[in-house]
């Protein structure tokens, strides 16, 4: 599938969206790649983000890669249109063990009003990188909403 | 369904696990009903948790209802025995706007293995409660693995 | 939440278009209970419908359940307008043994292009009654796409 | 990630289990392509499989690629042992329109209990192939229980 911005300042504008997502600072995660429907987010590791055992909680490693999916959809995106998450599911793969998590979110398909994007994490541990977890995200474009970005 | 506490302490052993959970006490949230089967947690609004449009993150809710559902689960559990959230599926029903979420986890089926808890996550703007989050989720028993809580 | 159908003859409607779906038909299929917002569907036990281990087969229990979850969306439609299921998750609870499956789908929030619904599915075994999945799922209003019911 | 089958005769005990699902043969499913991790199931369009606006139900697209998503962590499995689906959740790409539906269901990751699995569909119209479904699932290998294959 072609995947096509609809603006040329697509990258310029998904930055800018995600420069405006607080929860992103708090957590120390940065946005590392920008393509039409290809997102990439990475988060060092930090212990204050973790659940009982010592791993990153599995709600911080969904909140990576659910970000990464919304923008993912966002760089098709008309000016003055927003995103929105209706839903996702996400299977947990390893305990998220290790120095970096990269999330991935990809376009699996475009529609008029529905979106649909397949996100990835994996975790840097050492030389090995391995998967902690798999998304299936469904997103809604909001036209003249008042919201944007 | 009757749902049997494993252990005459549960509650104690809950609470104590919930708080080695490092990422509640950075959000901000707090354990405010334990019983068998049953988990509440709070989490008073915070600017620093939002998404671009001023929304807490999709993220954090489903933070805190994963969180709700695993100790939900972890009531029933043996001692010495841990649980691992395998996946979940959140629906986002509203934005999450107002001063305090409230996010419940509940057991649906307890196997041996398997435990599946449903989800919500209500918002509470002045007088109103607006329900903005919906889970279906699947947990593991974790047994003799070294990890406990 | 109050639930209003948009036309008077929404169960006469929602009739005609469960007739309309061959595969109904072709399990066994029968409608028990419209209100608005909610269905009921039937499915006497049949061996043509199971998996290697003499049960419901899983797509089978799903479909009924997903059937129950679309016409219960499809009381509150507009005339002219259509339902479509962008997604669903279901997680299999029990194994489907027994003489009769009863699939109930419920509106949990409709919206003006997006309703949330929740579906169950029990096994009646003599005079035991098991749920056997449990359904979360998210279908969309389609208007003057030339397609009804 | 590297798949090996715990049998030699695995292909031989994946099409007798198939041969053994009842569903398969009401609707006319076909296995075409067994291999370790992998099952791709082909069945023709049938007017009896349809909802009200003629395209394949979306219940029955679900059977296809649940069952392929099965087989393919059934291929894994030690003699003896059965695999059983926990849940799955799929979203709804296109319409299912055309002649021929393929499923497939490939290993995400293999662990001794749980298995994960991911699931396509594709509907092959005239010249033309669509992406019909996608979806995710969790499978629990099941052993002593009585049950095989």
């Amino acid at each position: 599938m072609a995947l096509t911005p609809s603006t040329a300042d697509f990258a310029v504008r998904t930055r800018a969206s995600f420069d405006r997502q607080a929860v992103m600072r708090l957590m120390g995660a940065r946005l590392v790649h920008v393509a039409a429907g290809e997102i990439d987010i990475e988060l060092p590791f930090r212990t204050d983000l973790t659940q009982q055992h010592g791993f990153l909680h599995a709600g911080v490693v969904t909140t990576l890669v659910d970000s990464a999916c919304g923008f993912a959809a966002f760089t098709l995106m008309p000016a003055g249109a927003a995103v929105l998450t209706i839903e996702f599911k996400v299977n947990l793969l390893s305990p998220a063990k290790g120095e970096l998590l990269i999330a991935m979110g990809r376009i699996l398909r475009a529609g008029r009003n529905v979106t649909v994007c397949e996100g990835e994490a994996w975790m840097r541990a050492g030389d090995e990188r391995k998967q902690v977890a798999q998304m299936l995200a469904t997103l809604m474009t909001v036209r003249d909403s008042g919201i944007e970005g």
